[in-house]
This record gives structure tokens, sequence and C-alpha cells, in this order.
């Protein structure tokens, strides 16, 4: 019975969010690499259709035959999928019809959960899909905050003010030379790429408690140095060029007011206090080498959550973020770039069958991210948890996290 | 009060067109030149607000400022404009927010229109704003046809089954050498580029009554000569090889059902005695010089238009798609490629202000077509009417009149 | 014997063209449309090795089977081709290889008019070819013009001070109303795009007897207009932003000594009374309507060419450009843009045989430029000869000349 | 004395391995990754000018100012420099002047060494340039290579026939878990990115004591699994589509003769008992997930490297490659794939000055190669050097060594 309760939780979980969102904002597209709402929450429902459904069901006859080319993302397993950069060129199936959708594969999936016998293979997949339509729901705020953010027109997705994050003094936390153990074992649910646990040598190393504030991103950008070529990689210096970037992604220089944010709750004056956000990591390695500092490892930022108790108080969550009572700005809490290539583990193997191609066949041209951000579900906040993106993304909840040799 | 009644009739006639939509056909844009039907119902209103209220009417608010940037198309005079291809990024403003900024402007023009005098110069650009409006009826007619039929999910505009078009026998008009009159002169509404009326020596030649039809356009494609390059312009034959060109834009080959077309009344068999139509000028240009003739010059084609009573019998229009009654297949009435390239006319003269921007700058690289097809408003049937398209387009109603020296 | 004659003059001449090139010179293709020299000089044997020894010469063999591929321009009808824009990338043939290969077909040509009768047609596709050669000659020109202008070490193609052209006074020939024939009839050479003989009618205008100045040119590109939209094309406004146009393509503007033009004699000092040259179409029509004029038809254009007598003395030529006794600067006399795109006459039919690609597919997008210059060779100067190129192009030796209606 | 000697020598070789090419072919740049060769000679003597004679040589005088612009590669701490993949636009200077500007360089370098003390930092700068020299005497053999491979005209580098390669038994070398030295320290010179010598903690893995054979590759290519998107990374299946790749870079399908491979020494029937060379990182992957196994580290490499006697005999090197003693195949011996991406070691400082930018700045999207190979410089077969490239290039001399888990 938990499993049917926890299914139908994280399903509500991704309607909830996009509660909030007129029928129009369920449609565009304005870059690739932001989906459609309606897409997502398609997706999710196709990944739960075509692992279980088809597989399991006797009988059980897809909503849609041209939804399982339409709502495939990229598993060549299952055939030909729609390109992903032309999601947004499609006006239907229309919203409604995506939610009927929803409905049905819920309610077939409700029968087979209560009716039928349910191998540990398959429930393993169960697991997986809901951890998958997690990770999509931390989509979903990023891509809905980039539709509303790069409309010219002001939309706020929550009207209600939301408090201030915390301003911890800045501390850092130091690290000895040795070995660590990095990655995830045990019987709770992880991903292939978090796996297996090994051992690794670190070197002596200290890395900041907290992250770095808009205030000191802002010095960085106030400083000749932000347009020093010697502060950034090749290829970040040729995308900031080509791309004429200024400033963090969401941050406007009105001529009137100031500096502005914009934020989920609509444009706010830029909190220097604040951790900055929607950085790549082109700015990120950069800014850390204007500070004489770096980025850290993956597996120095790994030990780090390991040893700090107040990373993950359970407190901040994206369940909270479209409830009443929001406690919590959108942007306190932030994943944050390593300088790690995203490779695969000592002795990796992937999952098997069509989810074969889940996480291996990106392992190229990706950083890694940790930590966990405001818009990550609660229980994906986990310290081996591996997020990872392409180093001139920023439309994630993304920030920088200071660390140097000692 | 005429002119008021031609006004609300104009503007009644757009949202006719679009009520047929669900909210999510009014936001896409599959290809930069297919903008989102929103897009169109605002910038013809914007264009009123521009040309008239903000110039003429003590005290007129805006609606939003935005709009301005938003809903110029291209008109340089008036200030910045948001980039076409990019239309389709905006989910805001919604649906909603479009109609009641239609609502606004009708009030406010209703209010000028009847409260204040109205100059010669202000009601030349009155009625400019209304064959405006028309010339986006059409478009809008063409830009949903796109967007529903290039969907894998089969949707229909009208549900409504449409009579068979007249098959007429294949005859040649014959003209004789010598001297014609061209363009257009008198007291009605003309655009700039029809002007002035002037001559223009033409050769003997002979034109074909009828348009090429679907089953000649089949023998082609079925012919070995589709892919000898012979046939086609060198630019043509690199267009047809890079986007694999294999047969008209809404035709589709179905592995059970053979040759299908998509219409806006839905798919339906290919019926071999209609007019081929979503033709580009590289195929119509290479399907002449395979029959052994040629496109006709767009002084040819007019003069054609003068002789020839049957062309616009008024029977057919955009004013019918939309009602009850409609008597008429969408395909059956098409324009015609002509060979000319779309240049000035001898003492050509540009409307003046904002809208000398509205033809004379895009006299480059596009081609005539003349004769109006089924998605023409009524009043823009017109011998000396011009349009015009690049030679790799087809989304617009367009077919094919061959042409021969006699 | 005649025609054995003329064959050697016109090979050697394009000989005489390169022999003051070093051997890099003849490799590189800075941009797609400037061909390296060596291609050209193969490309142009490989004509008659194709059309006249292949077929006609029992016994022949070819130098150099893959030269078939490497040297064919565009001619589908004659096989595989080389990609025009990577002619650049070869290194071999050497330089010596394609003189060697030069050498062979001109042995073999010899062999051929020595030996064997010529069949009419024959000797059509003979004299078609080394109109074709010559055609190359100034394209030649063109390309070493281009080559040496764009690097930033100074080389002069020749060494020797050229003297001035004349500056005729300003004056505008007047023509009035009515028909005019167009077009090359006779016995001579023509190519197929020039023919037939036929009438237009043309309304009155005047068109200036002498190209606008450099002077005239720099009023413009000072004027507050040069960077005004409403002058300039859409299509001309989008490539003059794109490519950041600020000038004529050789003209340079240098910190210490003002305003420079590199010709083919090295860099000068600009003179304002000599016409202004490698001007776009996009350029010449912008400063025609900043004149408040336009640029002549190409029928019009023709019709000033047969009524003016001083247009062709037969004093500048090609044939000069690499004698000692050079007597006219290398930009006195250019082509002139016409606003006629380049289309079929009436009547038109292409040449047979593979040289049916010689002209016909390429009537798309281009514009035609009347009148010849300095580098044309002295036989080709006829009043009918239709150059065309694309309106962003510039480095032919183009002018401006204004016409007006009257 | 020794130094002198040292420079002499490097210098010497540069020139020796061009020796065998035409004046054409040191002005191609097929694609922009590959150089003119005649680039690379100036390049390198630019290094020793910018570094050491400006300013170091009392009164030096550049040898032409523009070839600070020109023959900068990417130092934007020397200002501007010429856009790589333009290099092959320029036909000047001239083989001959570059010629001629290495020997005023080296004129100059010979007065200032023989008659100036010099300090120790300049000691290091110019052993610096030195090895500077030496890695494009690598790049010059794999351009050279690429420029005379791509050309459809047969041309031989080498004329002489080249010895067989070893053909050793394949054979594991196993290690043991725990922890290992990596990277280079002492007192011989090194590259930044090699340092500093840290500990590094490995898992049990075995390594294969020969590189992957042709043979071996080609029974890749023959399986249906070559195909299979299951053993390509999701980057490098869209690479693989996209260029059609269906063999290493230089292996050709000859339809008569079979499988050949064009070596620098002409055109040779594919003999299976070679290294498989000219492999990308993308395909070398794929072929590892293929067997099973997988690519090693760049640690795992590094410690294989130190284990074994045999991997740099000293008997090959460039050096030998342009002497009439050739004794060994160009593709024998062979730079490996790691698996690792190009990132600093804990602890890395960049060289200070302008070569700050030497390695640091192009840590991003690149994988490291270990090992050297036959056209590598005797004194840079180092095991701890880093050599790196981009997973689609290949046309460096790169091979295959299987790795496993055990």
């Amino acid at each position: 019975m938990k499993l049917i309760e926890e299914y139908l939780s994280v399903r509500r979980q991704s309607e909830d969010i996009c509660c909030r969102l007129a029928t129009e904002d369920f449609v565009v597209q304005p870059v690739p690499e932001v989906s459609p709402p309606k897409w997502h929450l398609a997706h999710i429902s196709w990944f739960f259709e075509e692992l279980i459904l088809c597989k399991n069901l006797p009988g059980y006859q897809r909503f849609n035959q041209q939804y399982a080319v339409l709502f495939n993302s990229y598993y060549k397993a299952a055939g030909e999928h729609w390109i992903q950069g032309e999601r947004g060129q499609l006006s239907r199936p229309s919203v409604e019809e995506v939610y009927a959708y929803r409905k049905y594969v819920d309610e077939n999936m409700l029968t087979f959960l209560e009716n039928h016998k349910i191998t540990v293979e398959t429930r393993e997949l169960l697991i997986l899909g809901l951890h998958h339509e997690q990770q999509h729901q931390e989509l979903l705020l990023m891509d809905i905050k980039y539709i509303l953010g790069m409309n010219p027109i002001e939309v706020k997705y929550s009207a209600t003010a939301l408090p201030e994050a915390d301003k911890p003094l800045a501390a850092w936390s130091r690290f000895h030379e040795g070995t660590y153990q990095i990655g995830h074992q045990g019987t709770e649910f992880s991903f292939d790429n978090e796996r297996p646990k090994h051992t690794a040598y670190l070197h002596k190393y200290a890395i900041s408690e907290r992250l770095v504030s808009n205030g000191e991103y802002l010095e960085f950008i106030n400083s000749k140095d932000y347009n020093n070529h010697k502060l950034w990689l090749s290829l970040g210096w040729d995308w900031k060029n080509k791309h004429q970037i200024k400033r963090p992604l969401y941050w406007r220089d009105d001529k009137k007011e100031g500096l502005l944010e914009f934020t989920l709750h609509g444009v706010q004056r830029l909190d220097l206090n604040k951790p900055v956000a929607h950085i790549s990591y082109f700015e990120a390695d950069a800014f850390a080498a204007w500070k004489g500092c770096r980025l850290p490892t993956e597996f120095e930022a790994e030990q780090f959550l390991n040893n700090t108790e107040n990373i993950n108080t359970g407190k901040h969550s994206s369940a909270q973020l479209f409830h009443a009572n929001d406690t919590n700005q959108i942007t306190a809490q932030l994943w944050f770039w390593t300088s790690s290539h995203y490779s695969p583990y000592p002795g990796f193997r992937p999952f098997s069958g069509m989810v074969e191609e889940y996480n291996g066949k990106f392992m190229c041209h990706q950083f890694v991210l940790k930590g966990g951000c405001i818009a990550t579900p609660l229980n994906h906040y986990r310290h081996s948890y591996r997020n990872f993106y392409f180093p001139e993304q920023r439309w994630m909840f993304s920030g920088i996290r200071l660390t140097k040799d000692i």
C-alpha cells in the first residue's frame, strides 16, 4: 500500500507545480533545453506507460499510439523520438488532453498495483520512475522560471512574498589529506551513476561553508578583471563574448531602479546578501580564479556534505513551493558547481534494459553539481547525488562554493 | 457610418477565423515564417493603435507599453521590434489578454470614428489598416493550416465536408504581341506596389485556362525526370536535396492508404482532379520545364486575368470558410506563381510615413504571384494585386498555371 | 588558321595574367566565391578537354582521370564535381602540374585543329570555350585582387604607376517613351542569355553619362543617412549590419594617412574624382535612393550603351593590364548595376548539351550588370552582354550609374 | 654551449620535417584544426621573438610588425591574433619569406645566446620554447598527413618503404588497489600541467600490453553492433551520424583493392596486425564497450607506463622519419586515449607571464592521451606527459588500449 501512496503523492506533486500556469505557459520552448511544461507532464507519464504498463498489464492499450514517439525523450531502445528542440512546435495534444493522458495512466497503474503481483525488477523500475518524475519536477520549476523570466511582460509564478534566507557567517571547513569513501551504498534508492561506493584520495583543502553572495559577485562584475581573459577558460571567454554576458541570467539592470532580480515570485530588488544564483560553470570558474581560489572537485564536495549537519535541514524543498505557507526564498539554497567532469565511477554498471540509457551515455562534456536546491524534491537530497550540466548552462538553480588548497 | 461598419466587419472576420482554435494553437511558431495566431491578432490591432489612435485620439493611452515592441512586425520607423523568428517563445500575453487588447482598441476606434473629424490622410491610413488586417486573415489561414498540418496528431480545422471544385476543361487563352496596360488606376484602394498604371510590351503567348492538377503533378513525381537536375534551377536543386523534397507540402504517402492530402477539414484521399496546391516557385518552375512550357510573367498573368470573366466569381472567399454553409473546397482556387521578380513599377512611389516600409523594402529575392485564393478576402481579388514570396516558400495557397510561346 | 591563332592568343592571355603571381598566390581561397588561380587555369583547360578532345580526338587520353572531378565547376551532366567552397583545401596538383596540364591540352588541341575536320557544332563549342576562358580572365583579375587585397601584408600586383582616368562632366542622357529593341542578333558570338532580340517598352528616363565618383559616395557615408534604414532594402540593411559595412570593399581608413584604396598596383590615396568601385547592389541601390534617383533597368542601360559612342573606345582592356605600357587606371571603367533581376528573355533557348547548364539554371536571386570594365577582355564589350551577381557581392569591378524618371 | 647546440638542433628538425613538401603544401588549411605548415614554421619562430628577443636583446627590431598578429596563436596577453580557422586564407608571407624570418630569428638568437648573460627565468622560457617547437613538430607531421591524405591525388611524403612494427602477444598487466604517485617531479623540464606530483587512489585493474589492432577494429565495424546506439556516447552517436563515420580516418575502401590505408609513405594495403590509428575518443570508447572493457583513466595509464620497460625504447621518434634510414612504420606506436577529462592536478600552478595561457585555459571538453607516438620528439616521451584533444578529433596519431576491472 505504501507504494501506491507514494506513487499518488509524487504524481500529485507534478500537477501541483503546474496548477499556477496559464494554458499558454504550458506550450512554449524559448530555447532548446527548456521544454514546454505540457511535454514534461506527458513524458513522465509515458515513462510509466512504456516501462510498466505495456510490459506488465495484460491487455493494456496505449492512450494514443503517437505519444510513444512524441513523449520519448531520447531512449533509442524505445524507438523513434521527436526532436528535442522542436517540442515547442506542437500545439497538440492540448493541455487538457495531456491531463486526460495522465489520468488514464494513473488509473491503469492503480489497477496494476492493486491487482497484480509485482516482481522485484518491476518494483525497481517503478521506483526509478518516481525518482525520474521528481527530477522532472525540478526541471519544471527551472523551465517555468525561464519561460516567465524571459518574457518582457512581468508575470509572477507565486504572488506571496517569501521570507529571507539565512546569512550564515563565512567560514572554511578544513579537510586533511587521505582516503575517503565516495558514492552510494545501501538499500535505499540511488541512481546508477552514484555507484559503486569506492575509495578516493584527497589532498588537504578547505571549502567555504556558505555560497558566494550576490554582493561578492557584483564586486567581480564591477572590477576590471571581469573582462580580463586571464580569469576565463578559453571556451568560457568565447561564450562570454558571443553572448555578451554581463551578469547572471536573471539579473536585470534597470535604468530607474538599479539592479533587480527575477524570481518565481516576481521581480525583486537584488539582495546583495543572498547567494548568487543561475551561474554557469564558466562564470563560477572565473569567479573562483578571481578570488585566488578554485571550485571543489566532486569528491571534495561530497566529503564536505557528509560532514555538514546543516546543509540538508529538510526545511527547504519543492514540496513547499506551491503551498500557501511557503517559508523560504526560492533562490536561497543552490546546487554548486564542481570542477569534476561527469564520468563513470570505478566499477560503474549502468541500469539494464531501456533505462541503460538513463545516465551513462551522457558522460561527455558535462560537469557535476552537488548539494541540491530549493526546487529539489525532499528525498532527492543525498550526498552522493550527482547532478550534471554543460558548462554554459545556467537556467538551473546553480551557485558557487569556493575551495582552496591549504 | 459606412466606414464604421466596414471596420467592425473586418475586425469580426479575423476573430471568426480564429474561433475554431484551441488556446494552444494560438501560441506556437513551428517555423520562422509561420507566426502564432495570437501574434497576428495583436499585431493588426497594434497597427490601428500606432497609426490612428496614438496620433489622432487626444488623451489616448496605450493598452500596454510593451506591446509597441512585441507587436511591431518590422517598422523601424516605429522603434524596436521583437525578432520575427522568436514570436513563439512568448507565452504571454495570453490569448484572453490579446482579445482584451482588441476590444480596447475597438472601443477607442469607435470613439474616434464617431466623435472626431477624420482627415483624408487618416481615412486613407484607416483603409490601409483594414486591407492590412485582411492580408493577415489570409496569413492566419495559411499559418493555421501549417500548425495543424505539421502535427502528427490529426486535427481538423473544419469538421464539415466541403464540396468539389469545378474541373474545367484544359484550354489555352492566346494573346497577341503588342503593348498592354499594367497596374492599378482609379479611386478604389490599392497598394503602392500596384501603381502607377503603365505600358508594357508583351510577345505572343498562350496561358492555360486552368491550373495544373494533382494528377499531372503526380505524373511528374513518378517520372524519372523529377530527379533530373536539368529541369531545376541551381538553387532549386540545392533546396530539393537539402530538404529531401519528394512531394507538395501537404501530401502524405501513407503505407496503407496511399496518397493523402492534409486540408483544413482534415486528411483526405488525394483528389487527382483538383489543382495541385502548396507548391514552391522551384517546383512550379521545374514542372513547367518538364512540360516544355514556362511560367507566365506577371504582366502576362495580369492580362490573362483581365480577359477572363470567370476567375473572380465572388463565390469563393475566406468569408465563407468559417460559416456553417461552407460551399467550397479550401484548395480549389489558388494563387499562381509568375516568373517575375518582385520589383518596383516604372514611376513607383511608396506610401509615406511609417507605412513607407510596407512594400518597397522587400523588393529583393521574391517572386510575384497573381490571382488570389480561397483564403483571400473577397475585396482583395484584384487583377493588379501583387502577392510575393520567396522561391522556396510553399505554405501559402499556391499553384501552377502554364504558359508557352506561340 | 585564324581559329588556331585566336585559340593560342586567348590561352596565352590567361597565363600572362598569372605570370606576376607567387606560387602561394595560386593556392588560396579566402572566401568561397574567390577561387584559387590555379583552379581557374586548370578549369578552363578542362573545358576544352571535356567538350572537344574527349569527344572528337580519336584515341585521346585524359591527362589525369581525377581532374574530371576536380576541375568541373558545376556541370552535373559531366558527372561529379568537387565542392566549390573547398577548392582551396587542395595543395595538389601543384602549379607546375597545372601548367603541364595546360600544355598537354594545348598540344592535343593543335593536333586536332590542324589535322581534323571540324564540324559546325564543334566550332561553336570551341568558340564558346574561348569566350568562357575570357570570362575567367576577368574572374582571375577579380580573385587576384581579392587575394592580395585581404592580406594584411601589402603586395602589389603591378609595380608600375598607372595614369589617371578621364573625369567627364556630369550630364544626363535622355530617352523618350516607346518601344526599343533589346538583345543580340547576328552572326557573331553571343551567349544564350542575350537572345533572342526582342521588343521592350520603356518610359521616359534620363541616365547619367558618368559613373558615381568616390567623392560623391564619401558624402553619402559621411551623411547621417548612411545609417538610415529607410534608404536600404530590408535584406540590404540586414547585410550591412551583419557584416558591419562602413565603406566600399577596398577602401581603408588609415589612422595616419586617411582614406586609402587598395588597387592592383598597390595601396593608393583615395582619389575622390575616380568612379567608386567594388560596390554591392545593396549599396548602389541605397546610394541611388539617397540621391532621389534609382538604378536603371537592364533595358534602359542597354539603350544607353547603344546610344553612347564613347563607352567602348577599345582603349581599355585586360589585354593591357599586364603589358609594360599600361595606360589606364584599373578602376577607371566599371560594370554598373541595374535593378533588373537576371531572368530569361522572352523566347529564351539555352545552349544544348552539357553547356545547357551555362546560364539558365542561375536565373534566381541575381541582378544584371551592364557595360564592362577594365578587366574585361576587349571582345567581350558588347551592349547586349549580361553580367550577373548576387546583390551582396562586390569583389567584381562594379560601380553605380544613376537614373531618374523625367 | 650546450644550449646553443640544442637550440640549433631543434630548429633544424622543424625544417627537416618540411623539406619534402612542395611549396603549395605549405599553404592550405583543409579543416580549421589543421594549420598550414608555413604557419607552424613562422609561429614557432615568433614564440622566440616575442618571449626572448623583444624582451632581452637590446635594440632588437621585429622582422615584420604584422607577424606579431599573424603568428600569435592564441596568447591574448601578446595582443591581437589572426583567427585560427583563417590561416589558410593568406598566400603571403611566402614560404621563402617565412624561411628568411626563421633565419633572422636564429641569427639574433645566436647573438643573444653568445653575447648576453642569460637569467634563470629567460633560460626557462627558452627551454619551454624548444619544447613548444617540438610539440609543433608532431603537429606538423599530423597536419602534413592530413593535407596529403585528404587530396584525391595520391602523394607520398616518404618514398621509402618502412619496415613492420612488432606484433607483441596480447597480455594484461595487472595492478592492485591502493595509492600511487602521479605527475612529474624533478629538475628536468616538464609542462605545468604535469605538476605537482601527487597521490591518487586506484582500484584493481588490468590494462592491455598492446594496442588494439586493425583486425580487431575491423571485426567491430563488420559486426552489427557498430551501428548499435547502446555502445556509443550520446554525443558520439550524433557525431557518427552527422559525419557518416564508417571507418578510421585514413582507411579507404577501394572497390577493386579492398581496404587500404593512407600512410606518410603512400597508400598501403591495410595490415590487420598493426595497431589501429587515427581514432577519435568516441570510437575508442565504443570499441572498448563492445569488448566489454573500458578505456583506462590517465592515472591507470601512467602507472602502466611506469611499470613497462619496453614502451619507450628510444628507437622510434620523429627524428628518424625524415632520414634515409627510416626503420619504423609511421603508425606503429600511438598515443592512446584515456577516459580522463583534461583537468588541473591538485595544487596546479600555471606558468607565469604570457605563457600562463599555455595549458590551463584549455581545461574544458578535452580528454587526456598518454604514451607518445612515432611522430613525437624523442625527449617528449615522458610517463607524466599529458596530451589532450577533443573527443571528435582523430587526425593525431591516436589508438586504443583496453582496460578492465579485475
